[in-house]
């Protein structure tokens, strides 16, 4: 059996071009999906040839041909995009959402409040429900995913709306060279992973580092 | 100068005791306090010579003699404590808040809402003006904690409503032998702390572990 084709929405911004480049590694057909087409094939140029994707596509296209949809898009954009894709995604489609809400307000950082009590769960209710949703690399830095020297070190989360959404995404994961997939249960646990992403981010400027990840010990 | 003397409040509790022993191995004077101050003395005799306190005392008279006092109470008992006790903080007492208010809906564990964002902050509005506050000790299982034989191996995470606060609750969390203490802010990060337990608690769960805690990689 062919190997599921994995479309990166935002492929072209710095967490998205990590992902894809480390799941084109790890051996994935990749589709490098941007808004612009010809952007995306242009960035793509750029690549080491062993990270390159299979092929890129504007978003509609990428979406209707991909069995698991990463969502590397700011929160903000989300909404749109998915409400002008959704009806390309394929019947078994697995999307992957890795956005967490960020804001800073008089300097300090936070989540922005989402109704639905996470990003994950947000992007849940956006989406078509034939649709399975896990959520994860959330809290790796994506500048960290996007140096394929910077060894990864460090755990990944998955949390998801079924089993079989965590079990896809897992594989996806672990198959990425130096993470550990720790399946976390519900799509709710994106609470935590959110949280703790803005946690890493306040490490990091608290102290004057750029890497802060997380392992559980004990596991 | 002397070491400052440090109330561990629910002193008999797993959480509590294991706190009290760890402080008192590291060489602070620690004082057990307890509702009922001949269930602190009982409980103490049996802990071993090295990890005992100087003294118990009921909640009160412990509150009133201490620099430091640990909360190591469940969140729905903190309200009452704090109001019952609050004339008796010393003007420069530090209060160490580690509670988490899990709660479980239809076998799910999540977070009790608090109106206030988190634990720590809901304590912050409770406490006399005068008296600081830091939350930490929210991520190690009790259980790791109380037993002295586990090595901790892990992360604490520090948060406060001062750089001060934050300071003199780092210099107990780095004195335990197997911690390191991370500042990581304002007390608001404790939502991510308080997040963090339950995720914990649930990877426990589902990989049928007990001792998940966490690690900071890239500090």
């Amino acid at each position: 059996m062919a190997q599921p084709c994995v479309a990166v929405v935002g492929g072209t911004g710095q967490q998205g071009r990590g992902l894809a480049q480390r799941l084109a590694l790890a051996g994935f057909p990749v589709i490098v999906a941007s808004r612009d087409a010809e952007r995306a094939a242009a960035a793509v140029a750029a690549w080491p040839a062993s990270a390159r994707p299979q092929r890129t596509d504007e978003n509609g296209a990428a979406i209707a041909a991909a069995d698991v949809v990463v969502l590397a898009i700011p929160f903000a954009s989300a909404d749109g995009i998915l409400q002008e894709h959704q009806a390309r995604f394929k019947r078994e489609c697995l999307v992957i959402d890795v956005t967490v809400p960020v804001v800073v307000a008089d300097g300090v950082l936070s989540l922005a409040t989402v109704e639905e009590g996470s990003a994950a769960e947000h992007v849940r209710a956006k989406l078509p429900p034939h649709v399975g949703l896990a959520a994860t690399f959330k809290t790796i830095p994506a500048h960290v995913l996007d140096d394929l020297g910077h060894p990864l070190d460090c755990d990944e989360f998955v949390c998801g709306d079924s089993a079989e959404s965590r079990s896809r995404a897992l594989g996806y994961v672990q198959a990425i060279e130096g993470l550990r997939a720790i399946d976390v249960g519900p799509l709710s646990r994106a609470r935590a992973l959110e949280q703790m992403t803005v946690l890493a981010i306040a490490i990091n400027r608290r102290h004057k580092i750029r890497d802060a990840r997380f392992k559980v010990i004990g596991l």
